[in-house]
C-alpha cells in the first residue's frame, strides 16, 4: 500500500472512510440478494456548468487515482462498522479482501469539459465501484471547481504570475489540494507549504502587517527584512502611509528592492502612484505586488495598471462563487451478471424533477473546425463516428485495478493551458454566458 | 505527541506544514532582528459577519487545539525547508525546537460571535505565534462558515432532525470537519463515515438510485433492501414514478416501512401526496424523508409540509452562499522584549482600504436584558467594567502550552443551542438583515 501517494501531506492508512454510510447498506443488501457481482459502469458528470460559466476543468484525476489505490478497509475501519452495526458480518468479511480490481477512463487532468462530458467512467461490479462513488466525487467536486475558478484567472491575467495565498481562508487540507488545483488551472506558485512539500508547487511569501508592527518602526522592519532576506525580497508597503513606506523601502533596500506589496486600497490607483514613485526613486525594476481580495473582475480590471504579479485569494479557494461543481457519479449501465459477455443494459433514472440522466456506456470526442478550434462536444453511445475516431477524449487511468496513467503535474498544467486555448476565444470572457461549445448527443438508445 | 487527536480520521504526524511560507521567512527575519521574542498579542476576529447574516457561529475551537498542540517540525519537514531554501539554518535549529508555549484564551465552541468579537487570543513571543496563523484561520474560517450555515438550516427545520450528507460536493477531509460543524450548529447525524468514525457523530445511510437500477426491476431492489436491512429501513421512492414506488414499497415491506426517501422533484408536493398515499395504505408511522438540494430556505419552505426529516446537502458544506468567514489574526499588541513585565503596546494596522484594524488585548461580555435575553456584544479594553464582570465570554483554552479545555462535542453543541436560544427572536429570521447584536467597543484607546 503506497500511503505517500495519497494526495495529501499526510499519511493516510486508507481513503475508504472517506465514504457515505449508504454505499456500504447497498454492498449489504446487493450481496444478499446476489446481485453485487453483476457487472456495472459508473459514470462522473455534471447535468450543468456553474451560472453563467463557459467551461469546466477536470482536476483532480491524480488525486482519484491514489484514493482507488488506497480504499481499503483495515482492523481498525472494520471494527468501527462492527460496532456501530452499520453492516452484517457478511459485509465485513467481503470488505476484508477489498481491492477495486476494475477499470477506470476519463478525462485526462487538465482537459476541460461540458454539460454531460463523461468525465469519469468506472466499470467492474455493481459492490467494488459503488463504494468509490463518494471519494470520487469530493476530490473531482472540489478540485474541478478551484481550477475553473483558477483558469478564469490566469486567464485574465494573462502573462503575469498568480499567487496562490489563502490556504488561511479554507480547512487546511482542502488548501493543499486547492493550490495544487490552482496550478493545474495556470497558477504559477502557492504560499501554501504542505502544498510545496507533496506536490513540488514552487512556494513563496515574505512578510505580513504583523511584522511591521511588531517593530518600532516601518524602518527597523524593512532593515530586518531586507537584512535577513536580502535587497530582492518583497516589502509590504501598506501597514501605515503608503508613500512614506515607498519611500523609506527603497531608502534602506536600494534601487535593487525586489518587490513591494500592496494589499488594501485602490488598488489600480495606489498602483499607479507606486510605479511613479518607485521609477522616480530609481527602482526600476521593482516589481510591483497586488494582493488584497482580488477575483478574475478585479484582475481584469487591472490588466492596464503596472502590476507584476497578483496574490489570489478568498474567491480561488472559493471557486470564485461556485465551491463545488454538481459532478454526480451514476449508474448507467448494468449487466444481469457478472460474465463479461453478458450484454450491458443501458439504465437510468427517469422521474420527474430535472435529475433524469442519459443511460449506456459512453465515449465522447471533441470536434474541432479547418483551425483546430474547438466547435462541439460530441457524447455518444454505441460505435464511434470515424471522423471523430482520433478526437477521443476518455483515455484509460485504471486497468484490472492497476493505475496506469500517473502523470507528472506539469504535464497536467501544460494540458489544460492548451485545451483552453483550443476554445473559442469566448471561453476567455468573463461575463456570464452559455457554454462556449455545445454538448452533442449521438447514437444514444435513449430510455433503452 | 497525540497524533489520534488532529481533527482528521487520519495519522498527521504535524500540522505544521498547513503554514503559510512568509511565517516563516518573518521568523527568520525576527530572529536575526533579535525582535522575535516580544511578547505579542495576536487576535481572531472578522470586521464583519458575511452579508445578511444575523450572527456567527464559533466553531473549530477543539481542532486548533488539536493542531496548536501537534505543530512541530519533524526531520521530513526541516529537510523539505533546507531543501527549498524556505529558511536559513538558524532557524530551521529554531524550528526544531518549536513547541507552543504560550496561553490561547478564546470564545468557548458553539457560542455565537458579532463582528469585532475576539474570538481567540493567542499570546506568547512574536515567533511563537505568528507561525499558527495560517492553521487556526484555516479551521476557524472553514468550521465556522459551516457551522453557521448549520445554524440557520436547524432553526428552520425546528424539531425535525437534519442529516448531513454530502461528504461528495466538498473536499474529502474537509468534509470530515464539515460534520462536525453541522452537528455543532445542530444537526443530528451524518452521512459521512469518516466523521463517525473520528467524531463519534451517528452516521446514517440505506440507499441511492444506483441501487433500484442495479435490480431487473423496482419490486426486487426493495425486496433486497427490506430482506437485508429489515422493514424499518428507509425506501428511495422516485427513481421511476412516485406513486407507483410507494405501493410497491408497502406491498413489500408492509405498513411497519420504516420510511421512504424522496429525492426530487416538488417536495411539498409530493410530499403531501406521499403522506396522503401513506396514510391511506396503513403505513401511517411511515416516515418521510426529503433530501434534494435543500437549504434554509427550502427547508423552512416545507414546515407546513409532512416532512419527518431532512437530508442537506451540497448548500451545507459550501456554507449556504459563504464558504468561509473572513476571520483575519491580527497582531494588536506587543512589548520591547520578551520580559513579562515589560508593557504591552497596542499596535495596528492604519493605512487606508478598510482594513484598519482596532489595537489592545481585548475582553469581551455579552449584555443582556432583564429576560436574559441578549442586547448587546461588548468589547474592550482595559478594565472590565463592574456590571459585565459575569458575563465574559473568553475562556482559558491553552496555559503554558497545555490544552485545558478540552470538551465533548455534545457540550459544544449544547452550548450553540443556548447561545442562539438567547438572541433577540430575529436572529432566527432568514431573511437578510444586519447583526442582530451591536457591538460596543468601551475603553478603547484608539490608535494607540
Amino acid at each position: 500500500m503506497n500511503t505517500a501517494d495519497l494526495g495529501l501531506p499526510v499519511d493516510v492508512p486508507s481513503t475508504a472512510l472517506f465514504t457515505d454510510h449508504y454505499e456500504l447498506t447497498m454492498l449489504q443488501a446487493a450481496l444478499k440478494a446476489g446481485t453485487a457481482d453483476r457487472r456495472s459502469v459508473f459514470e462522473c458528470f455534471t447535468r450543468r456548468l456553474p451560472e453563467g460559466r463557459r467551461y469546466g476543468v477536470v482536476a483532480g484525476t491524480g488525486r482519484v487515482l491514489d484514493a482507488v489505490e488506497n480504499f481499503r478497509f483495515d482492523a481498525d475501519v472494520l471494527g468501527f462498522l462492527r460496532e456501530r452495526n452499520v453492516v452484517n458480518e457478511e459485509t465485513l468479511e467481503w470488505l476484508a479482501a477489498y481491492r477495486f480490481s476494475g477499470d477506470v477512463w476519463g478525462y485526462p487532468e487538465g482537459e476541460v469539459y461540458f454539460p454531460g462530458s463523461p468525465i469519469m467512467r468506472v466499470e467492474g461490479s455493481f459492490a467494488e465501484c459503488v463504494l468509490l462513488e463518494t471519494v470520487i466525487l469530493s476530490i473531482l467536486n472540489h478540485d474541478s471547481a478551484i481550477a475553473a475558478a483558477a483558469s478564469r484567472m490566469a486567464s485574465a491575467a494573462g502573462d503575469r504570475p498568480l499567487i496562490e495565498m489563502r490556504a488561511r481562508r479554507t480547512h487546511e487540507l482542502a488548501a493543499v489540494a486547492a493550490s495544487r488545483a490552482a496550478y493545474v488551472g495556470g497558477f504559477a506558485t502557492t504560499s501554501d507549504l504542505a502544498a510545496g512539500f507533496r506536490y513540488g508547487i514552487p512556494t513563496v511569501g515574505t512578510s505580513a502587517h504583523a511584522f511591521t508592527l511588531l517593530h518600532d518602526s516601518e524602518r527597523d522592519a524593512f532593515q530586518a527584512q531586507v537584512d535577513s532576506l536580502g535587497r530582492n525580497t518583497t516589502l509590504l508597503v501598506d501597514t501605515y502611509d503608503v508613500t512614506e513606506a515607498v519611500r523609506t523601502a527603497v531608502e534602506v533596500a536600494g534601487p535593487e528592492l525586489g518587490a513591494v506589496r500592496i494589499d488594501s486600497g485602490d488598488l489600480l490607483l495606489v498602483a499607479h502612484r507606486v510605479r511613479q514613485q518607485l521609477d522616480e526613486l530609481g527602482a526600476v525594476n521593482t516589481k510591483i505586488v497586488v494582493t488584497s481580495d482580488l477575483d478574475e473582475y478585479a484582475i481584469a480590471s487591472l490588466a492596464a495598471a503596472p502590476v507584476d504579479a497578483y496574490g489570489v485569494g478568498t474567491q480561488l479557494v472559493t471557486g470564485s462563487g461556485h465551491p463545488t461543481c454538481s459532478m454526480v457519479y451514476k449508474l448507467v449501465a448494468r449487466a444481469e451478471s457478472a460474465d463479461p459477455k453478458a450484454p450491458l443494459v443501458p439504465v437510468a433514472k427517469k422521474s420527474s424533477g430535472g435529475k433524469t440522466s442519459i443511460g449506456g456506456r459512453k465515449w465522447a470526442a471533441r470536434r474541432v473546425d479547418g483551425d483546430g478550434v474547438a466547435e462541439a462536444e460530441v457524447v455518444g453511445t454505441g460505435p464511434v463516428p470515424a471522423e471523430l475516431a482520433d478526437r477521443q477524449l476518455l483515455v484509460e487511468l485504471v486497468k484490472g485495478g492497476e493505475v496506469v496513467a500517473r502523470e507528472p503535474l506539469d504535464v497536467v498544467r501544460d494540458r489544460h493551458a492548451v485545451a483552453r486555448g483550443n476554445l473559442p476565444l469566448s471561453a476567455a470572457q468573463l461575463s456570464r454566458g452559455e457554454a462556449v461549445l455545445p454538448t452533442e448527443y449521438v447514437h444514444l438508445r435513449s430510455g433503452s
